[in-house]
């Protein structure tokens, strides 16, 4: 069985935000969308592509509702580090979560237990604090925010219209499905 | 941990195929890479449009020397009669597997125990037969079969270019990282 | 020791009866008489014949108060599709429950692991919800509802005539024996 | 899961049979058709006519290739004793069980432990001590032989023609089914 | 350590007695003196000698205040039928319980489980239902019903004269003793 | 189950026999017939008068070719000392065996575990080491030597002429039973 | 960790004392001082010279407020008899307990299982019912009632006399040591 | 079960003896007669009284070819200030161990957890390594050496004497008694 | 995980201080500093002058309201007495508790099995009762009290002053760091 | 029970030094002393500092034949990037090992569970690979460098006097003591 349609678990992580050291909780995925996006460590090689890629989407995120947390084994204080240093890094304005105790990276079944290192997951939250989706990719391949990004509206679109479905290559805007006992086999 | 990485677990199926029954096992995943793309049921809704633009990206995938293998938790029989009675279904020319045993949605983590039926999860399988990249969605949200190659060519480009990482948005052509010691918080 | 004399175990499923999707629980057994009738899949090749006997056959099992149910561990889309399909199958107006959890397969001890498919099993069922007669074939032998007709007549006789007994190839209306301590060793 | 594609449990028993006390075990069953019947008891009601049905129609079941053994709880002593003193059961010619220690019983999962007697079950076995075909019934209902005689010829010729199914109502001589996978959701 | 002591298990049981079917109980086993005479089957060989010789002495146990039960794995059907037909069970007045169910014959640890037949075993129970002579003989050793009314005098002289006892070969009449601290080492 | 038809388990004890102190084991109960013959204890009241009862007949016993094994668990020096100073107990010349370790109590279900003393025990074995008869009486009831004879001599026969059986009340010299089919039920 | 210092555990046993039988429990260690002088047998070889000493020093036993109880495993109607028939052991005046159950020498851990006798062990016992010396002598070495009777004026006097020890070789009326700090070292 | 009988536990521990250290295992007992003297802890009250005492009868003990081991749970160390510090121990040139790890104590069954200490228990160990005697006293008993010599004595004399019996209050030179079957009960 | 952050478990001890025999227990260690000093053995060779040093550094460390409790799994006397005999010892005025029932020693994690001794380790304990620092040295390496006291005084600062942090070689009066987020990667 | 004594258990690891990735096993602390340095976390307060005293004390500790480790939860890479960063870490040219699988802090008991982060421990190694000395502060206490050389120092002159003993304080070149029977107490 799936992480899919699971409630998150609880934690309680240190992260950085923006300049700030805060606490996350399972209590913040309640309320608002959120995309949970696990990379293996600072200071390596595609993570930075990727979390510049979330970051130059984060506006567009952020006007959907959702709140984006990187998280990577490393400490807070390493992700500070890494902002201060990395031209990359620092643009980044969304926040960064310290998982040095492997509980997140658990709690997703993300942790790779011989290395002490994550998956390169990404998983979206929806307001109950409920996984909707999950990708994992392998170790050196990068993820696409685009991608994510249509996701988060699909899901918001079937969560705001629970009686239609979104079909393959679905884009905001694109026709729906509509189920009804007429269409089965029709299709 | 999640399943990236692992081999995948021995198996028997029936499949629908071209107008015949075949059987299916792991082994026929050693050799060329294999995409295994599970979906709830036949005769629904989000399904055909997703099974129908994976059969529109078929060629596509081929050249990539990739094997497409749809499952789901229906018998080999009603995938024929899907195939028979749906025009959408009837253009599909991969491999349709029926798990009525839940044996492969158990494998790959993707069974709904309480309703028999499996998650939207797609996975990418290297020549190794190792798992390379797991997506999984919530019931209404379809999937898009151009993410799906892009991430292959991905997977693949790093498979034969080992010492070179693909990142985020990466498409086939483009620049890769080579990774080296320099380059450590460089990016 | 076999089911006879035991009380149907709890389930939910979800059915196809009548161009409508409908949802079935053991409480539907409870005041009047049921048949549970399993067949290994639709789409196949003794079912149809089977399931058009019965059919054949339901007002007069409707006539003795018998409701029928008949299970396969497709899903009601499936069902559905088959009806819509099958000139066979288009005439059936009693209910076809669709078991892809295995619940209602595993409670009757029908289930064949390996495959995921039911055995050929019937059940009849007294208004207490109380098994009163199994009939199980491998799979390539068909069924005769007229014979399982006679079963019912049998049983709702005993049922009804508590002291009675119905001997072999007891037809409604033939003679029933009394048991009485005289007739010991007499027969 | 049902004891239908089963072997027969190994066991040894004492059987009265045309006038002889026999040893009986699961090697009888080999390289012959067997139908064993269980019934409850001896000098009771039901049975002898039930009893009587099946010698009626032994001499068709003997040109079949079939051998038949009743079983109950009783001793082989009291099966003579019952055949030295009942019109009915002195016509019996064929095998009559002994099972008082409940082996049979138990391996047939027959046995009501709260009384020490057999459900009234009838089991079909094939010449490889396989069981094709169960039905029992609950204590006051009886069988006929002419709907076993029935079963028997389709098991029969399911065996003798492996490509072929008998639909519902087959009888002897009746046209069979060919599976294809042209007729997958045609009938 | 032996059922010398114990009190009878709590069991229900069905048994032929003068004509009807009668429920028999450890709550008979009160108030009264009682005899369970096990026998390993009914028309057999010892058994019936054995059964005979204590009908015989059933008027001189009766006089003694004990009711005697005869029990064997056959059924209550099957102790019927044998009266019908046996000239010496048909003398028999005393209460014939059946254990097809092997209920009694462990709760006086007599059963073989291996035959599912009882041993040829003996109990004297006094009007409180405990347990106060065993005896058991193999198979083919026939018991004598004097042997048995001697024992049993000889417990009700203990029962009615606590400070007394019983010397071997006491016969009712006889001198008994009176243990007292003086007799130890002088007898 | 009773011990009736099981070998005696391994013991090793002391004992006083005609003025000595030996040792026995199961060994020495392989090759001829065994009476073992268990009593409370020593310098008790009802013990001495069986124990003479047995020595009254154990030239009879000896012509039987039976050896007499009596047991308390008191010690073979306490044996010694009742043999000396009771007139009773001196004319004993079988063998006592002392069991103060309650091995032998144990072996053959006597124990009083509260007690520490042994049920009233007869145990007729024969010349394979195998219990063929058990008597056991509460604490005050005396034994009857002579009945024990009987017994020993229809144990014997039935022995010595494996198809016949001694009926109730057989006596040495009287007739047997050969059981055959044709007797079942004329009995 | 030895009995030193631990409260006598519950115990029920039958003894002689004085031409009675009488009842002793833990209850009677309470509100005086004890010896429990156990040995292996009754009608053995060191055991009447050690019974005779501790008879002949009795008198002072008493006097000193303490109350004697030789244990073996016979029973009490050994002790009886032995009493009765031994010179020197029809002296004795004080308890005799019988253990056949065990129940005490497993009590004081010197039960040898293999032999069901006790050790040669002697308990000094305070009016708590609390156990203050013990002696342990392998079988043929016979003790000293001299010596006992020191040991406990010595116990009696460190119970009096809470704050002074009694050194080694101490007799009655010697000087003992009164602990002080001054002391430590100093000895 | 007492130690009695058993031989000495496998140990190795560090001694003060005669102005060295030198280690100690259950070796050294064996081919020698040993006393293990435990005794609670170094520069205390009793303890320094009894070691003298058994200082004061070394050479006896040596002419009897035993050695002597003092044990507390102090270190080797202690014991060696205790030596030099103190003029009653400065004395002592038998063997003294130390046994901090609790090892002895332990094997011995002496041990006191909560304190750490040993009881005040003697044992004699014959040269098989066999423990012949155990003498254990409260707290604040002092031993006698005395007694000590004299059941080291009847012990070596009943192992020099197998056949022989040292009765009670035996002294070196005084009768034994002879066990023989005739003297059972006589005494 | 170390013993750092968690609070002494409690225990009850003897030990020896200024001339008596107190006791010590958990309590004692709340609400002032305090230093728990294990070393192997009274009597030994690094052991006197590490105390020695110690004793020297006593003022000191009672100025810093701490206080100090040297313990070592001898008793309490066989302190007192390396006290009264050891010119070094002499002068030693804090406390020294003895452990020979190694509950302290294994509360702390130091005690060497085998040995029955301590590891050489200092703990130092603040007002809570919650460990704050731990050295431990192989057995031949002394300790320098010195580092101690400078240790404790960091550990004061840093408890005094919750919001600074003392650097490495940090001494009295030396600056420390007052942790900010703008430090972070800057030192 | 400490680790002093115990041999390093067996991991590999990843570490930063001088410019370069390697790998560090257990194997490389075999042959030469070993000084591993474990720290909460890279980027934070009082860890650079002891690092840098532990750096400008190099080139003593290299000139002892030891090899220094620093160690915290953080990657290699997070090494790398903190050495590229910070001014003060720049220096360090010893070998920076990454835990991020928390295996050494484990082995070492440093690892601080909830937090993912070690405890602020020092272990000295000998060439055996055995931890000859352990030191853990609370989170901000910082080590000094000079102490470590100096115990050091004591270590190793143990090693290669190992009939000598370094008092407390000892110095390099300071006396040291030869322990022998005659100093017992004498200091």
């Amino acid at each position: 069985m799936s992480l899919i349609g699971t409630e998150v678990k609880p934690f309680k992580a240190q992260a950085y935000h923006n300049g700030k050291f805060i606490e996350v909780t399972e209590a913040d995925f309640k309320g608002k969308w959120s995309v949970v996006f696990f990379y293996p460590a600072d200071f390596t090689f595609v993570c930075p592509t990727e979390l510049e890629d979330l970051q130059n989407n984060y506006e567009t995120l952020k006007s959907l509702g959702v709140e984006v947390y990187a998280v990577s084994t490393d400490t807070h204080y390493t992700h500070k580090a890494w902002h201060d240093s990395s031209e990359t890094i620092k643009k980044i304005t969304y926040v960064m979560i310290g998982d040095p105790s492997h509980t997140l990276s658990r709690n997703f079944d993300v942790l790779i237990e011989a290395d002490g290192l994550a998956d390169r997951g990404t998983f979206i939250i929806d307001p109950d604090g409920v996984i909707q989706a999950v990708e994992i990719n392998a170790g050196n391949i990068g993820r696409d925010a685009n991608v994510l990004i249509n996701k988060i509206k699909a899901a918001q679109y079937v969560r705001n219209n629970p009686d239609e479905v979104c079909p393959a290559k679905w884009k905001e805007g694109a026709a729906t499905l509509k189920p009804s006992l007429d269409l089965v086999g029709k299709i």
